[in-house]
C-alpha cells in the first residue's frame, strides 16, 4: 500500500460500493438530480461499560467540509469503476453514468446545515442535514459518517478526560496504538473535545499546535548499555534542553534511581541558572509515586516542578488518582491541591480508541425527497419504535430554563418558530403517553441550533480549534451537572413538537405493517 | 483539515515529538549514526471480554515498508520543526540537526528482518527486528507501531470471524464507523486475516479487489415516498442489474413485504432468463429470519439464492447464528448444511474496530546498541518480571511435533542454529523453575521464522494478499485446535534457549535495584 494507493483510498472513492450502484440506478431512473434530504444523527451516547457518557461533543465537520471541497471524480476514479464487471461479465457501470460522474461527480450542489463543531450534542437530534442531488448526497453517506462518527467519538472521550482531570492539562499520546492514519483525525477530535495538545508531530503542525514530548525509556537504556547509566542520560538531556528539562524517571527504578538522579541533574541545572521543568512517571502505582516524588522534589527545593503521569490512563483512572492524592497527601504533609496543580496527564490508547466504546452509532437517513418542487417526507419504520426515524424537513432547538440550564432539545418542523410561541407542546419521541406543555416564561432562552455550514472554494476559512473549544466550554457550562456525571448520567430530554409528532404517526400508520406480523418469532 | 494538512500528517512527521527531541540529542552526542537494534513484539493476545484470541495474524509490514520507501524529511517538514521553540523562546531544534535531517532523514539505512505478513504470531516473540542508525530507527518507532499494531489487530479479528463462519464468505462493511482514514489500512488487515472482500471502494481498487455492495434502505424509502413502494424499488434494481440482483428485504417488513416482493421480482427475472442472486437481511432475529426466508425462497424455486446477513455481527454472533440454524432447520424441513452454504456474512463495526479489544499492545524496544563494532545488549527491567525485555540480537524459531503441529516458538541468540542441535534446552521466559529439554527426534521440523524484509526503490514488489492468505492458511492448519478455540484458548508456549535466558539473568542482576525497594507501597 503505497502513497498513490493511500491517496486513491482517501479520495472520493472512500465510500461504500452500494452508494455507487444506487447512484447509477437513480441516474438510470432520472432521479439522480432530484433533491433529497438526509439527516445525520446518532442513537445512543457512548457507553464504556462501567461508565457512560451523558452527551457528546460534535466534531468532524470541518474535515468533512474540506474533503467535500477537494474531492471529486476524476479520470483515475472513473478508470477504477470502468474495470468492474457484474456476474455476466459485462461492465457494472455504463459509460453514460461514468460520463456524468466525471462531469458532475462533486459536492458543489450539496448544502449542509447543522450544529457547529464543539457543541454539546444529544441522541436522535439531527446534527447535520444534507440537501442536494440524490446521487451525490447518497455517495456522501459513507465519508460523512466516517468523518463525523469518529471525531465526535474521540472529542467526547477527550471531554470526559478533561472533566476527570479537573482542568489539569491532557496530552494526547496515542498514535502508536491508533487506527492507522485514523490517528490523525482522532487527534483533531481530541483537541476539540478536551486534549490540550498531542505528541503527534504531523497533525499538530497541520493544525497549528506545538507537539509535546521529551524522551523515552530507550534513551536511558542506550546510555546504560554504553556505560553512562541513567544519570549520564539525564545529564545529556539537560545539556541540550536546559530550559525544557522534563525527565522520565522509571526506566530502572523510580524511587531509588530515577527521582534521585533527576534531582541531581535539576540541582546542576539550577546552579547554572536554569529552571528544570519536571518529571514523568510512566509505570507503577501512579498516585503513590506522585506523592513520593513530590516529597522528594519539594525537599530538594523543586516544589514548582511539573509531574506528568502516563501509562494506560483513562477518565476513571485519572479520577481515582486525584481522589487518592486528595485523601493521602495530607498524611504525608503535602497540600493536595498544590500538588494536583503540578500534574499533567498523558493519555494514549484509551483516548484515541475511545476505550470501552470503539464506535459512535451515527447514521445518515433519508428523511425527504423533492418531487417536482414539493418535499415529500420519507420514513423508515423499525420494529424497535425508538429506531423509527423522524421524517421530513426539521429544525432543532435548545430550551434553557430560568437558571440558564439547557433542559431539552426539541425537533420541530422547519417552519415552526419555537422562539415566537407562547406555549410549547412537546412529545416524547416514542411513547405517545408522555407529553408536556412548557410556557415561554418558564424558559430563559429558546435557541435555534442549526446554522448553514458552507463548503467549496468560496466558503470562509475553516474555524480554529480555539473557537470550537470556546463553544464547547459554553455549552458544558449550561449543561446540568447530572448529565455530565461520568457514571450513570441523567438522561437529557429530546422531544418532538406536536406537529412533527403527528406527521410521524401519520406516516407510520400509512407505511407500516400490522405489529402482530413481527420479524421475530 | 484539508488535503495538504492530511498529507503532512501522513508523511514522516507521523511520529511522536519525543522521537525528534531524542534524535537531536543523539545527534548532539554523536550517537545518531550508531547502529541500534529495536524489537517489535506484543505482550498479550487480544482479549475481547468474554472471548479471547489464542494467536494473532501478523499484518501491516507491506504498508510500513512502502511508507519507509516513500517518506523522508523535505523542506516542508523541516520548516515545521524550525518554527518550534522551547520555553526560553529559542528554537527547539538547531540548524545543524535540521540540516542533517534534510540530508539524511530517510530510512534507506534501516534493515528490517521479521515474520512475513499472514503468519500466525504469538506474544513476546520479536516479530520485526529493526537495525540501523540510532536516530532514524528511533523516529521509526511510532509509524512502525501504528502500521503493525492496527493491521495485526484487525487481521486477527478477521481470522476469528472467518473461523466462526466456517469458511462462508466474510465481507467487510465497516467504513462508516471506522476510525477516519484508518478504515483503509484496516481493510487491508481484514483482507489478509480473513475477510474475502470489502464494501470500501477506494481501498478495494487500490489493493486489486472488487468492492462489494448492492443497495441500502434509502433506495426503498425514496421509492416509497415517491409512491412506487418497495416493489417499485426492487423492480428498478432488477432492471438495471438483472444478473447481479441482490435485494435488501427489511426496509418495511421482512416477512410480510420484503421477501414476498423479492420473490415476485425474482420470478420476473427468471421469466426473462436471468438468475437472481439473493437477498440481504439487516435487522431482526437473523437466524429465525434466515430460516423463514429459506423456506419462502425454496418454495418459489430459488433454493440456490444467496442470503447475506448483516447488522452488528461479530464472531460470537456468527457462531451462534450457525448453531441455531443447525438446531432449528431440521424442524422446518430444511437441510441445515445446504442452507449454511448459501450464507454470506457482512461485518461492519465489530471488525474494523476490533470490538472488545480496540488496540494491540505492541511495543518497540531497544535491545542492543553497537559501540565501535561490538553489539551491546540493552535491557529494560520491569517490576512485572514478564515485562522485562529479552535483550540482544536474537533469532526466532518455531518447533513442530511429529504430527506437524506447531508446539512452541523459541527465542534464541542470533548465532544459535536450533535446526542443527540434537537437544534443545528451553526455559520459561520468566519462571526460572520451568524448563524442559526437547530431543530433535521428537520434532518433525525446526523452522527459522525470520526473513529479510527489504524496502526501498530496489526492493521486490509488494507481496500480493493472496500470497499472505496462503501463508495464513498453512500456519492455521499447523496450529493446535485448542489454541484456535474462540473462548479460553490454550496457551501457546514461547520459550528462551538456555544461552539467551542466561544473558537475560546476567543483565537483570547487573542493572536492577534490589527487589525490596519497590515502586508500589
Amino acid at each position: 500500500m503505497n502513497r498513490a494507493q493511500r491517496q486513491l483510498s482517501e479520495g472520493i472513492l472512500m465510500t461504500d460500493q452500494y452508494q455507487l450502484t444506487m447512484a447509477q440506478l437513480y441516474f438510470r431512473q432520472g432521479l439522480h438530480t432530484m433533491p433529497a434530504q438526509f439527516d445525520y444523527f446518532y442513537r445512543k451516547n457512548p457507553s464504556y461499560g462501567s461508565h457512560q457518557a451523558g452527551y457528546t461533543i460534535l466534531a468532524g465537520t470541518g474535515s468533512l467540509l474540506q474533503w467535500m471541497t477537494e474531492e471529486r471524480f476524476t479520470a483515475d476514479e472513473i478508470a477504477c469503476l470502468r474495470r468492474q464487471t457484474g456476474r455476466s461479465g459485462t461492465p457494472l457501470f455504463r459509460e453514460d453514468f461514468l460520463d456524468w460522474l466525471l462531469q458532475e461527480g462533486n459536492f458543489a450542489q450539496i448544502r449542509i446545515d447543522g450544529l457547529q463543531e464543539g457543541r454539546v450534542a444529544h441522541p436522535t437530534v439531527p446534527l447535520l442535514t444534507v440537501r442536494g442531488p440524490f446521487a451525490m448526497a447518497q455517495i456522501l453517506e459513507t465519508p460523512l459518517l466516517n468523518h463525523m462518527n469518529f471525531q465526535t467519538l474521540i472529542a467526547t472521550k477527550a471531554s470526559r478526560m478533561r472533566q476527570a482531570a479537573g482542568g489539569r492539562p491532557i496530552l494526547e499520546f496515542g498514535l502508536r496504538r491508533a487506527q492507522g492514519y485514523g490517528g490523525n483525525p482522532g487527534v483533531r477530535g481530541a483537541l476539540i473535545g478536551g486534549a490540550d495538545a498531542s505528541s503527534n508531530v504531523g497533525i499538530s503542525h497541520a493544525l497549528g499546535f506545538d507537539p509535546k514530548g521529551t524522551h523515552a525509556h530507550s534513551m536511558v537504556q542506550a546510555f546504560a548499555a554504553l556505560g553512562s547509566g541513567e544519570l549520564g542520560a539525564f545529564r545529556a538531556y539537560a545539556e541540550i534542553y536546559p530550559d525544557d528539562c522534563l525527565l522520565l524517571v522509571d526506566t530502572i527504578n523510580t524511587l531509588e534511581s530515577g527521582i534521585p538522579n533527576a534531582i541531581r541533574v535539576f540541582e546542576e541545572l539550577r546552579a547554572r541558572g536554569h529552571r528544570p521543568v519536571g518529571i514523568r512517571l510512566d509505570s507503577g502505582d501512579l498516585a503513590y509515586l506522585t506523592l513520593k516524588a513530590a516529597q522528594a522534589l519539594n525537599g530538594a527545593g523543586f516544589a514548582d516542578t511539573t509531574i506528568v503521569l502516563s501509562n494506560q490512563l483513562d477518565e476513571m483512572v485519572i479520577w481515582q488518582i486525584l481522589s487518592q492524592i486528595r485523601a493521602e497527601a495530607p498524611k504525608l504533609g503535602l497540600e493536595p491541591e498544590a500538588l494536583i496543580r503540578r500534574l499533567v496527564f498523558g493519555v494514549g490508547t484509551a483516548l484515541i480508541t475511545s476505550q470501552g466504546a470503539a464506535a459512535l452509532d451515527g447514521v445518515y437517513k433519508l428523511t425527504a425527497v423533492n418531487d417536482k418542487g414539493q418535499w415529500l417526507p420519507a420514513i423508515k419504520i423499525s420494529e424497535t419504535p425508538g429506531k423509527t426515524i423522524n421524517p421530513g424537513a426539521k429544525q432543532t432547538w435548545r430550551l434553557y430554563d430560568q437558571r440558564d440550564r439547557a433542559v431539552c432539545d426539541v425537533l420541530a418542523m422547519e417552519d415552526e418558530e419555537l422562539d415566537k410561541m407562547a406555549e410549547l407542546q412537546l412529545h416524547h419521541p416514542v411513547d405517545s403517553h408522555v407529553q408536556r406543555t412548557l410556557r415561554r416564561e418558564e424558559l430563559s432562552r429558546v435557541e435555534r441550533l442549526r446554522v448553514a455550514l458552507p463548503h467549496g472554494p468560496d466558503a470562509p476559512p475553516e474555524e480554529t480549534i480555539a473557537e470550537m473549544r470556546l463553544r464547547r466550554d459554553q455549552d458544558l457550562e449550561h449543561l446540568d451537572d447530572g448529565v455530565k456525571r461520568m457514571v450513570n448520567p441523567h438522561l437529557y430530554h429530546v422531544s418532538l413538537t406536536r406537529r412533527l409528532w403527528e406527521l410521524k404517526q401519520k406516516l407510520v400508520r400509512e407505511r407500516s405493517f400490522p405489529r402482530s406480523k413481527s420479524n421475530t418469532p
